[in-house]
């Protein structure tokens, strides 16, 4: 049977694990796959043990199509949530070509075989990188789109345009979009997080690194820029909101191509984020100002309020939340998925 | 050895075949792949009789990388003339999929295998659709691209992000983006030309077959454009000024993605043409007027000073030889390659 039972691509990884025990938690069951480029199988097993099921996992690279077909042989899925993707901004830049072939080859594979197999629901990870500079904020859905620079960027808008085509040729596909802001944290639990490899690109589990003394100090791109402190402004959001984002769009699947902002509303500058950091671990985080990274805009942050009305979903953890959890995670697992628990 | 030897892909099309002409006419040689989706191996046979030259042809599929791999162990290049793909805009938006697979999917095979065989230099055939509805004209290089609203369209925007993004990710590459107008006509000797399948979607070969019989009647979409007639203005060139830009090209390629319109920079209206076929080939050609088709836009010329500039390359022929050409071959060939020649 079909019903409740959801494939999720990219599934090992940091929005796909966590996604995983949200659709437990709201009664769905999880098939899931993940080429282990950028994620651990360990992060699976501490799944199954968090919500209790031994969910099938196989280890599949969409650019395998064989291996994705046996996949669709032995299940059914009443939707697949598509989060598998390469998604370094800078490694994009050196190797355009892989994130093309990887990001828009693979889902278009995996169209194919949906489309094969009857299935025609997806809801899609996308990003709000599609946004490229801030016109006005907050930005809304309806925000001019796909003006980014970076091949990373442009995968999540060619996949978009894909999926709006897809819908626009049949109304037999049930499609929404989710342009994810800056998610962070952990679970509550601490068993599972974000795992970067090698330096993180992203700034929260940079300062949790710092935190646990695995950097030694933190770099900052930019203090020139035009907000408060000088530093860039983001929207964060909880990890488990941004799960339960996509369990809300499930339920708000219909037939045709469905765009949503998932992020809180709010900015927080990077000096803000170091304080409540800092605040939560009772650690002090070196660091130094660096230039600005190319492509880094001043300020971003989402308006939400269509996810409200559409999905009912709305970001509940605070900032707080966010930092202890994220602490919670980093300092039970300093290397990440790659050592023993702690705990 | 390298020299000299050019890879055309979608070699036995339109666009392609009357390429090949002109690359031996300038001392290139050929060696042509296509997948026959479109086309006829019939062009091949009367191409090599024009050249003098039993070039190689292989039935290959780009979305077929192991026989893609088999042409670059039997062959070295100087560079790949990359013409094939699906170019229905109608169609296109009926199959969206097939469309992204087999442009954009083919295109990313042909570029990693080029990598793998060391060759950095192609030069690719886009489309002025690129630049959806203009906001100045002429259009030139800097004309805002990427709106267009169909996949076909975005097909070609896709691809060129993706040849821009190779030469900033690396200075090996070389590759020119030429963006063609509307090319019409056929080689003088009236043995190769445009032979589209069912209802030609472009204006041109479908006039010819209105004049040649084969089509009682002449649909024009939209009499109330804005428009000194108030039909739509193209900007058409002859198939052979477009082929001779992909060898003007050649010589022009260096370190970096260029971009070229190709057109004539005169503009003529539906009406027009119409005219302008009947003086050359004597016939009268039943129209009606049809209301407008979604996605059309009143008025589109090149600004091709660019490729004046740079690549030495400008239209010579005239619209009295585009129309007289276009009749040749269509009076030779009333169904096209399919049946006997008639000469």
């Amino acid at each position: 049977m079909a019903e409740n039972w959801i494939l999720v691509t990219g599934g090992s990884g940091y929005v796909g694990s966590h996604t995983i025990v949200e659709l437990y938690k709201a009664g769905y069951k999880a098939v899931v796959i993940d080429n282990l480029v950028n994620s651990e199988t360990e992060s699976i097993k501490r799944v199954r043990k968090l919500v209790g099921h031994d969910f099938p996992f196989y280890s599949v690279d969409l650019l395998d199509v064989e291996s994705l077909v046996e996949v669709f042989k032995k299940h059914k899925f009443q939707c697949v949530i598509h989060i598998a993707g390469l998604k370094a901004v800078g490694e994009s830049v050196q190797k355009p070509l892989e994130y093309y072939k990887n990001n828009v080859g693979g889902t278009i594979n995996l169209l194919e075989v949906m489309k094969q197999f009857n299935l025609y629901s997806m809801i899609f990870s996308s990003s709000a990188t599609v946004y490229g500079f801030p016109q006005y904020l907050p930005i809304d859905e309806k925000h001019p789109a796909g003006s980014c620079t970076n091949p990373y960027g442009k995968t999540k808008w060619f996949i978009e345009n894909i999926l709006q085509d897809l819908c626009h040729s049949s109304d037999i596909w049930k499609v929404i979009i989710l342009r994810y802001f800056n998610p962070i944290g952990a679970h509550e639990s601490g068993t599972i997080g974000e795992d970067p490899s090698g330096i993180p690109n992203n700034l929260m589990p940079y300062i949790a690194q710092v935190g646990v003394g695995k950097n030694p100090c933190l770099s900052v791109f930019g203090q020139d820029y035009d907000t408060p402190d000088g530093t860039g402004v983001r929207d964060y959001l909880h990890i488990i909101d941004l799960a339960d984002g996509h369990v809300k769009a499930l339920k708000a699947l219909k037939n045709e191509c469905q765009t949503f902002n998932l992020g809180t509303g709010q900015g927080y500058s990077v000096l803000q984020m170091i304080k409540a950091f800092e605040k939560a671990s009772g650690k002090t985080v070196n660091y130094k100002i660096c230039s600005r990274r190319y492509g880094d805009v001043d300020t971003m942050y989402a308006d939400a309020s269509l996810a409200k009305k559409v999905l009912g979903w709305e970001a509940k953890r605070g900032l707080p939340e966010m930092c202890e959890d994220l602490w919670r995670w980093q300092v039970n697992n300093p290397q990440g998925y790659r050592t023993e628990q702690k705990m």
